[in-house]
């Protein structure tokens, strides 16, 4: 038989419903008061029964982070940022991971509350605005593009106007053909849509014609795609003199694709990606790319969803939308 | 109000304990019956509270994967698997990273009981067997070598064997001055101690004499201490001829070390490294590596925890130590 509330108020020589108190963080208790109970707890070994905690408070402690999947780097980045800015409020923070499926992000989004967990930070794929509306009962802060004007707070960054950058940037070194790999045609693929709206705004920024043929299509963001599609425009007669690769990944296919051809990085075609992972930094050609400042994207989300779990702020406020600035990062796979 | 027992009862025309025995998934209700409970469950919106059955069932449903770091591409893709594997199981699966400190791994298994966890899968780094006796109230299964004959359920591979065969590879290549990058001081670095007894070993076979000049100590298995380390190497006059990393990441990073000096890999170093993370598929040249099966480690981790949380076995059973295979993965860093 563990310890019970009852133990440990006879060893502290206090009655139950102080104990109960210091247990439950009631900040009316006389320091001296707290620490002899905190002592007894230790003593004894007390565990605090949380499920039953829970029932009366209605917090656990614990919050969700959902992310695509955690194979992809940038999303282990960014879930072990979450971690570190949550563990400064004491959370523990359950990281589930979605594969980006509708029927899993629907499942999450209605069915947290069974999992005693206070909020959620959500990175979406494949769900809109209005899959999330009425179906969350819990505090949600949302990461990414997928969803705007959704109902819940938002932290993103501007794709649109990163893509745009990495290919200005390709323009700006004299390269005239060049080459998209990320296209995707599914209407969810926001991301996918967004960077490619950058990427054409920028060429006609410079008078250079876009082309279906200069735009290669991606079943997912991974390194095999980027290597095939890099083997598809370099197979297509007419190859580019440079490409804008929609992440990290896709950029890293195609490096190996033109290094395993005899190319050269950037001499014969340029390359630059989006996300700034680890990788690019110690590939050869170290790689060019369009870095979102993650620690912001974390700490910010951790933030938002601390105020709507905080005494003063009703978890109905109304939503809020974060712009998270990016930057330009200039490696040997552009400027070599 | 949200829906409750009584309404689901009530809609579906049975008794509020045949709506709780559906709920709690006990088998002898009739299949219409259950059926019509479904239907009104889906129909009102009732969600289970799942506080309330955790206080009765002593389940929740959640087990916790504790890995050192989500951003260590071996771990994520191994926790990746963990969660496929749950879900053929219906398990939420918490994922929690220690970054390998003491404090929160004693923290974890001190402390699951209180966030309502049904079992933990661990990956510690920096506790030992005595560490986590006596620790534990709830069913465990240990990943990786830090811990031998420990209180709990055991899956590993041979790392000794495994870096064995690594370095055995690279002295029938014919190469003769083979260093070894990854080398730690820390008596708990025991996955470090492993790799190196076996690098050892296979230099003893071939006649190789080992050296302190030839092994390389790290602060963290990274690309940047792997890059850092390899410098050192090259800078010490004699430099080796061939390199065995005891992770693909620290590979990763003397790879680069090695090209950004203009070195030719393998024609003037050869370079294997230790996982098979997707990285070294897709870098040029391509990494040759041990595999150990991380299928297999993830499928076996959740079998095993499920035994123990199953009805007919009880969680004190003796510990089980099982061994996974790896196998030694030709790419081009060695054979290109």
């Amino acid at each position: 038989m563990p310890p019970g509330l009852k133990d440990v108020a006879a060893r502290a020589g206090v009655s139950v419903k102080t104990v109960s108190n210091v247990v439950n963080g009631y900040v009316h208790v006389a320091p001296d008061t707290r620490a002899r109970v905190q002592a007894a707890i230790e003593a004894l070994g007390y565990v605090p029964n949380l499920a039953a905690r829970q029932l009366r408070s209605g917090r656990s402690g614990v919050i969700a982070v959902a992310v695509p999947e955690l194979q992809s780097p940038y999303f282990a980045e960014l879930a072990g940022l979450i971690v570190q800015a949550a563990e400064r409020r004491s959370w523990t923070v359950l990281i589930d991971q979605t594969d980006g499926q509708a029927e899993r992000e629907r499942h999450l989004v209605a069915g947290l509350r069974r999992h005693a967990i206070d909020g959620l930070i959500f990175s979406p794929l494949a769900l809109a605005g209005e899959d999330l509306e009425h179906r969350t009962d819990i505090p949600m802060v949302l990461l990414g593009e997928r969803v705007w004007h959704g109902p819940a707070d938002h932290v993103a960054i501007d794709n649109t106007a990163g893509a745009a950058d990495a290919t200005r940037h390709l323009c700006d070194l004299g390269r005239r053909r060049i080459a998209a790999i990320g296209v995707q045609d599914a209407p969810s693929a926001v991301t996918a849509h967004q960077r490619l709206a950058g990427y054409r705004a920028a060429l006609a920024e410079a008078g250079l014609p876009p082309g279906p043929d200069i735009e290669a299509t991606v079943a997912g963001f991974h390194r095999a795609d980027g290597a095939a599609a890099m083997a598809r425009l370099l197979d297509s007669g007419d190859p580019p003199d440079a490409v804008f690769c929609f992440n990290d990944l896709l950029a890293l296919g195609a490096l190996r694709t033109l290094l395993s051809r005899g190319l050269a990085v950037p001499g014969d075609v340029a390359v630059i990606g989006f996300d700034d992972i680890e990788d690019g930094r110690f590939s050869t050609p170290t790689l060019s790319t369009v870095a979102p400042d993650a620690v912001r994207i974390a700490n910010l989300a951790v933030e938002l969803l601390a105020e709507r779990l905080g005494a003063g702020a009703p978890a109905a406020g109304p939503a809020r939308e974060v712009r998270v600035q990016h930057r330009l990062v200039v490696r040997e796979s552009t400027a070599g």
